[in-house]
């Protein structure tokens, strides 16, 4: 790129910092970390045709890839501070650029998160986040805490589920035929998840453990199991789903629901007696949880149906990540 | 990539915390801030072709792509603590992977500076990296800080000067001949960087302002200027430069030298009475500085030379970045 396309493109992500001592423009950004706090930090490196597709808006690209850095910073505990962003792009676009800072800063601002730093180089479009944020020292949700009898819960829309994200990659890959009006609905779960950072906090004394879900839940409570050497019995039919999704054939329900990626909700374990804790965090967040399984001393994941037992044929792509 | 690919990665790039509160494997690492310092950040994005040619070896690209995060560190005058590490690879090569992941921790093992987290995607090769560090508050280094009457500094090897990283570069490219010898001698220079940590922290107090040469000399200093308000006079002969640097054409030492790009050098302001001070900080860190001009209230870049005569045709470039 010729200099005057980098000035072009530091027009778009240059802002003034509020909280932060230096900003853009230096060698390094200065930031005051708060005392008492441990400072989170999270990478996510985002990629064409594996994070999102090429016929993404690029508003809904900016909103997405800080969506999955923040989703990290909630599944720790986390209150957002800052973030770095380096981008490499095949071409200096203003169309792309403008509409992919719109919606970055839009998420920015809607969690009081700021630019700080980054850098801009040409090349296969890559983009980069570094996010930061603030947790009191030793109140960070991790993913060892998870105890045998703790009750196992996951995050989602009041009025949806989980899944609709890899149910809509379904519909725009061809595997499965939605309605067009279906296809609108679960859409936005693909391209505008929500992190659930104000969940993620409210939750920090009252969750055991926890992890966002972005690799899918069975694969992501694998970590949480792995981690914390402990079991889990996940109920398959108490899973929360979109009505979208439950006029789907069982096979892709379970599929979207175990195997799915990229649900940017919360998973985590509680003790049984905070059950009413987290409802009323949830209920404070404007967020649904629902109760999905518990945690067994007995290692590996069993997954049973309402009447507690056993599935019968485990869900496409399950093997891959149950051992 | 499978599954068992991503582990194979992780076995190169997980290694025990010391100083982190948590490191690779959770959602986010945590880090400790000490009281009354500065957080200081930095990313930088590397990309084939632009930032390291396809024939660098592995370990040398690990070296040089933490080296030139470290120097963003360096300029602040930050005492480097962690990094987080994203990677995008076309394809999972084992000599590659502990090849880079060699260079890589060498170099950090080199300065004290742990990798806490990360990322990992099949993609296009591409190399994130973002630093942490800490400085004590209100003693960063910044760029806004040059003063008139300020000298100013540029670092370099005890026994050698600016430049040698783009006279490879062009050996490289064919642009111009260097005996084998000699382009054994300058190659270093643009595959393993040295980033100038400890001179960094031994100006504070010392320097004014600071800025690491990674795009050439004229331009990184031009952004000092901007930032600080103030102009320049550079003595282009008091350039300090190698003996193979030397022995070139002077045409290819002004080009080096002044728009070189990629010397991981500290270009730096002090006022006149800190000569000593500032000579003394470069001996005890082992590196050469050099005094190669002042700066003046006169808003612009003036190059002269020996005598103090205007430089009578300003390099190849150097319109690119005067202005």
């Amino acid at each position: 790129m010729a200099l005057g396309e980098f000035d072009l493109i530091a027009k778009f992500f240059t802002r003034p910092v509020r909280r932060a001592v230096l900003g853009v423009g230096d060698d390094c950004a200065l930031l005051q970390p708060t005392p008492g706090q441990h400072l989170a930090v999270s990478s996510d490196m985002l990629v064409e045709g594996r994070h999102f597709l090429s016929t993404v808006a690029p508003d809904r690209l900016g909103h997405k890839a800080l969506a999955v850095n923040l989703s990290d910073l909630a599944a720790c505990g986390a209150a957002p501070l800052a973030f770095t962003l380096a981008l490499a792009l095949p071409r200096v676009d203003e169309a792309f650029l403008a509409g992919f800072a719109g919606g970055l800063f839009a998420l920015a601002d809607a969690h009081g998160v700021e630019l700080v730093g980054g850098d801009t180089t040409a090349g296969p479009l890559n983009i980069c986040i570094t996010v930061f944020g603030e947790v009191p020292a030793g109140q960070a949700l991790r993913r060892d805490g998870a105890r045998p009898g703790d009750a196992l819960w996951v995050s989602h829309p009041v009025d949806g589920g989980i899944g609709d994200a890899r149910l809509a990659l379904e519909a725009f890959r061809g595997s499965l035929a939605l309605e067009g009006a279906d296809f609108q609905k679960v859409r936005p779960a693909m391209e505008l998840p929500q992190p659930r950072v104000a969940l993620g906090q409210a939750l920090r004394g009252i969750a055991s453990s926890a992890i966002d879900l972005s690799d899918g839940l069975v694969g992501d409570l694998g970590h949480v199991l792995k981690r914390s050497g402990v079991g889990a019995r996940l109920q398959v039919d108490a899973l929360p789903i979109s009505a979208v999704l439950a006029r789907q054939p069982l096979a892709w329900q379970r599929e979207c629901t175990l195997a799915g990626g990229d649900d940017y909700e919360l998973l985590f374990s509680a003790p049984a007696v905070a059950a009413e804790a987290v409802r009323a965090a949830a209920r404070q967040c404007g967020v649904g949880v629902s109760c999905i399984g518990e945690i067994e001393a007995l290692p590996g994941l069993r997954l049973v149906d309402a009447q507690g037992q056993p599935l019968a044929s485990a869900p496409r792509g399950f093997d891959h990540f149950s051992g």
